[in-house]
């Protein structure tokens, strides 16, 4: 199975001593290879006449197989497994972000500048005059990345605890793309009232607010309302951040096809924030022909159990997705593994773009259809052409931080997103380069230009 | 005046070129000095024959002094002012802490373990086993700062942002005396109820709540409710904090004067959250003999305008302060600049002790008294015997996180100051030096041991 693939996520790291003689360490790694595990990294840690010490990674496919590779390695003789443990659950130890001083405290004159009495001064300056605390506070940097814990990744309502090891790695993500300081808030509530509320209440410390992983549609209008009652930019991730990617993505494997965006019929499975974020933002782009399916299939106007969200968006023809795919020049997946088949991108019409996102299975695996399409892209790292949020995210608030935007706006988006298109020149750009490198460290500068040329032209700075 | 001197807080940072000359810096240096200004540290930045560049830190006693000796250094001939800054707010633009990932993100591998797919397994692994929480997030080490700006410092309710710097200079203390992370909150609510609930709703990420500069009485009630309600310590520091700092220097001083906690006099003026948790924690050590005083005298069982604290804290004398520091043992100042007099030190027993605490000005300027005490203690680092809560937290919460306290007890804070005593020896112990400095890296380490011993000694562990 594809998704059985050794990969990072159960990544182990061995310490294995073995004879320091000539074939020890091909007949380890070739137990290794047979177990179906994947080698990384070798270190050499210790070396005698007789005997070394050597860490290696291997990347295993799931759980058990990391005890299927244990098992042959244990079998070898005269090769001792002196420990082994899950790479994953390593660097999650302790959790991944930490609070950092930007000047050492060393003597008493530093304490009395950074806190007491120094500190009263920049208190009462701030009192006197509120606007300085974009100045001389950490608001200016500062992103609170909310989470009520109620839709984490693709694993559904794990409570807020259970979704801190994401946010951590999104405060993580917004410090090395993006420069910026953000910090997890999990909450214990899933109310809508109750969420607008407490980030209302703790917002004097934040230049503005990253909404992750919470359930449709309550995260239209905590993103809406929050908006409306806060001056900082209010972005939810899940919603505008994919938007922007697959605008970005779309804009360039158009090119490729030659055709253009308001001529083409686009389908999007999946009806949840992103796939209403994604239709939206399209339509904004200039897209004319959007059919938005959900469980039941397209979301038509005939149907009596829409919400608003749904209700905006919905196409006079009913039916289902492969009703709707036949003839369609982009299918846009948003939504859960395997439900494409083969025949329904064959229905599809000549140079046929298909991004199947849903993580980390997709609708449709890539190597079924990359004869029929003529663009494939996932949410994978491990096939051309992810679909990458961390492309978006980072570059949007480094922007909206820099010129103190009081809200974010579909200009900022539609330039962003045409911002991340273009860092894949034409000389570059092929059916498997249709994205830069989420390591490109042009992404984050190009966007947060987009949005501040955006917010200047749209008036939203302060 | 004693609160004019220069210091710190006040302090210049002046980029001058002069004539590279012998004389020319010792011209400057004189200048400086009879216009009042304290030179620190001096650079050579930039030396050609003729001329030299030079940075020189000087501390003034008020931004008008800083004008004045700025002017004295411009009035100069040949040599000229290039630059100057207030060194307290260049340490505070941007603010003075940051949200650092622990672990570089170099390669997809990164991304795939730290974030998506592979965190997925993280977040999975704590919804099915909650506690797991406390291992592979920052919550094992991650503390709150509360505040709700509405008692900050001795400046009085300067709101959420006004209070933000003072928040991120505890953040710093806490990482740089007790490696513990820590996260400013500042609340743009002053309701009790619903600093109650938004510290509840946002404590998935904590596993510990500092509450600070929060107006008496509601920061009793804050505390008691959230300790109830919350499985993780609480620790309001201007009670607790102050407390167990006071109690350590206390029983120093003690030993000096040969007087036992239990046969002394103690006058506490100032009955907020800091007398309050003063008088008690005394109280709890073995204290029999507490007189609490507040802007109306002393706080007498015959008034009908008390509080609950205060009520429990009434003794049968009525009278003003005067009266009560009649032959006291023991006066503890959390009030007001200069509400004590000479004479009233002078009405005191044989060998008292004096603790002026009121910051930045005591309650009565050493250099009047010393001839009177046995002992005199202040909040400032310019007189001997800073009476500082960093003393205390960094250490009480590195304790209750390592040993996950459920909550903090009244043995871990008199074990806590003890501890803090004892690292003054006996043979160093002198009415100069009743508490070690906050430098001695020592004290987070012996408040940690002994909150960690208290706490299991009391169950509390988890």
């Amino acid at each position: 199975m594809a998704n059985l693939n050794p990969s990072s996520s159960f990544s182990l790291l061995l310490t294995v001593q073995l004879p320091n003689s000539p074939g020890a360490l091909s007949q380890l790694l070739s137990a290794i290879g047979q177990a179906g595990g994947n080698v990384g990294p070798i270190d050499l840690i210790d070396q005698s006449r007789d005997r070394c010490t050597r860490t290696i990674v291997v990347d295993a496919a799931s759980t058990d197989h990391q005890q299927i590779i244990l098992q042959s390695v244990k079998a070898l003789s005269d090769i001792e497994l002196l420990d082994a443990h899950d790479r994953t659950y390593k660097l999650h130890e302790g959790g991944k972000i930490s609070v950092t001083t930007k000047t050492p405290l060393q003597r008493q004159a530093d304490l009395a500048m950074a806190y007491t009495p120094g500190v009263g001064r920049i208190c009462r300056e701030i009192a006197d005059h509120p606007e300085r605390v974009f100045d001389l506070t950490v608001k200016q940097n500062m992103v609170a990345i909310v989470s009520d814990g109620s839709a984490v990744l693709g694993l559904g309502n794990l409570g807020p605890e259970g979704a801190l090891p994401v946010m951590e790695g999104k405060a993580m993500l917004f410090k090395e793309f993006g420069n910026v300081d953000a910090f997890p808030i999990c909450l214990a509530t899933q109310d809508t009232e109750e969420i607008i509320k407490v980030v209302k209440q703790i917002s004097p410390v934040f230049g503005g607010v990253n909404l992750e992983d919470i359930a449709a549609p309550r995260c239209f209008e905590i993103e809406a309302r929050l908006q409306a009652e806060l001056n900082i930019p209010i972005f939810h991730d899940d919603q505008h951040g994919t938007a922007i990617v697959v605008l970005a993505a779309l804009t360039n494997a158009l090119k490729l096809v030659k055709k253009p965006l308001p001529s083409v019929r686009i389908v999007i499975n999946g009806a949840g924030a992103a796939g209403i974020a994604v239709a939206n933002l399209l339509k904004a782009g200039g897209a004319t022909d959007v059919w938005l399916c959900d469980s039941k299939g397209i979301v038509s106007s005939d149907r009596d159990d829409l919400n608003d969200a749904k209700r905006a968006l919905a196409v006079p023809t009913a039916g289902d997705l492969t009703l709707a795919m036949q003839g369609a020049d982009v299918f846009l997946g948003l939504s859960a593994p395997g439900v494409v088949s083969v025949e329904m991108v064959e229905s599809m019409n000549q140079g046929a773009i298909v991004f199947a996102m849903a993580n980390p299975i997709p609708e449709i695996q890539p190597e079924l259809v990359t004869h029929l399409v003529a663009v494939m892209a996932t949410g994978r790292s491990d096939y051309p052409n992810q679909i990458n949020n961390v492309l978006a995210f980072p570059g949007i608030f480094r922007g909206a931080l820099d010129c103190r935007a009081k809200r974010l706006t579909q200009r900022m988006f539609l330039d962003a997103a045409l911002a991340i298109a273009s860092l894949v020149p034409d000389s570059e750009l092929s059916a498997t380069n249709i994205v830069p490198s989420v390591f490109d460290p042009e992404v984050a500068t190009v966007v947060s230009a987009a949005v501040q040329a955006a917010a200047k032209a749209d008036g939203v700075t302060q």
